[in-house]
């Protein structure tokens, strides 16, 4: 039935350790890591969350610092000739500055341009003193591969952001995140962020890949643990190592995303949708 | 900071086994359970969907056969009567008959009188043929003890009935459930129904308490696994066996829903929701 090969794709997860204001040597450490991934045969490849400016700022001044434009930085520059010399996509986390506002976004990076950007919707944290919340909705980009879309970190709590990839027609989320532990999490189990990106996955028909950063950064934790997973919400490669810089690497087939959307001759996971029952539920 | 006796609440889920023809039988058998779980100290009992029918109908003759109206059947009449007895509210799957059109339904009968009427929203396969999908959106009743949403079986594939329930003001949200296997569920993990019951909880602060059947009907297996869900997403009572019935029980102090919704001084997980973005979105 499903030959396998009509959508190929070798997606890799960097798992990493920025340290927070070496810009430079965190630029250099994922262009390093960058070439390890696509030595082993993947194309598109996704970064951390800030993965250039690393995440826990003590003011608005270092965060501004370290920010940079979309069209016009030192981080987007080296990633573009990456991208291009190794002819593969990124992902990636980083501090935007759009005049002087600053925004969590990630860059998604094409062999021949820079494709697109996002930022994040759903800020968490200390991360509402610095950067304001996203402006550019969940955009789906297209690329020769397959229809990509992202969302970051916290962005994952919310099912609307799967969703709105899914309906805008996306094949694969890619989650750029610094996961942080949450209140309550039981020894012994998965971490809540990697059942979020399953069932986020499994309701909408979506590949995830989540690529977290390992570490500490003054006094916080991350969580580590990227993963990937497939169209039906099980994970293809990872969860990764709770400490350990690393790469996932998977072969998928974008294709059963769309495919695997219709789970019997009734049913498909986004037709199946009440919009009707949503939306005036959301007027009253 | 919490004393955890200020909505101190039994829940109890009875994972059963009907049989699909035996009315009479499985609401006596119902009922014991029922009185069971009341002997263990539970208050609010939920029942599996299409408990007093069973599930696989071989025509929609049968499936009109084994319906009745809310109002005036001989199922509805037998659980008020066992509530009041009891000093017990009960959440309940039944085939609900509406002048000739058939729904797959949860009544909430409380003590003194029904409470309401869930129509499921997402019909599975071929209920398809018999049902038409319900047409009250997601109700939430008032209790003495919290506040009550439902959602039945498939629905929880759909985050935005766990949305209508929080944004509803419900504390708690009651699934009678026929779950039966998914494409590609992987052995040794557990069953994506129970991680969507996991997330939808975690996602929205809300508790769920989901009520599975056991055995086969007609060749069909289900899954069991029923399970009792905190406001933070993790079991606290269950997952249950696959293949058993057995009650759940757990005491919660449901008053947790709404202040776990406070992640952290800035984050809320429903008043962090960007309603602007999903919004404009959906108009495109």
């Amino acid at each position: 039935m499903t030959s396998g090969k009509e959508s190929r794709l070798s997606v890799a997860c960097i798992q990493m350790q920025p340290e927070v204001g070496a810009k430079s040597r965190n630029v250099a450490h994922a262009i390093e890591l960058i070439e390890q991934a696509h030595a082993r045969g993947a194309r598109l490849i996704v970064l951390p969350e800030l993965c250039n400016s690393g995440y826990v700022f003590e003011s608005r001044e270092e965060a501004f610092a370290l920010s940079e434009p979309l069209d016009d930085g030192d981080t987007i520059g080296a990633w573009a000739s990456v991208a291009a010399r190794l002819n593969v996509t990124l992902v990636a986390g980083y501090a935007e500055r759009d005049g002087d506002v600053l925004y969590n976004s990630a860059a998604i990076i094409g062999p021949r341009h820079v494709l697109g950007n996002y930022r994040k919707l759903h800020l968490w944290g200390d991360e509402n003193l610095y950067f304001e919340p996203g402006n550019l909705g969940v955009p789906v980009f297209a690329t020769p591969f397959g229809r990509v879309a992202c969302a970051i970190c916290y962005d994952i709590w919310f099912p609307e952001v799967f969703r709105l990839a899914a309906n805008g027609g996306a094949d694969i989320l890619c989650v750029p995140t610094n996961w942080v532990p949450m209140p309550a999490q039981p020894d012994g189990l998965p971490v809540m962020a990697n059942l979020l990106a399953m069932t986020g996955a499994h309701s909408n028909g979506l590949f995830v890949a989540a690529a977290d950063r390992v570490g500490q950064e003054r006094g916080q934790p991350f969580l580590g643990r990227s993963v990937i997973v497939d169209a039906h919400g099980w994970p293809v490669a990872g969860p990764a190592s709770a400490t350990e810089e690393t790469i996932l690497l998977a072969e998928v087939n974008l294709a059963d995303a769309r495919r695997h959307r219709q789970l019997n001759a009734f049913n498909h996971v986004l037709r199946d949708r009440r919009p009707d029952v949503y939306r005036s539920a959301e007027d009253e």
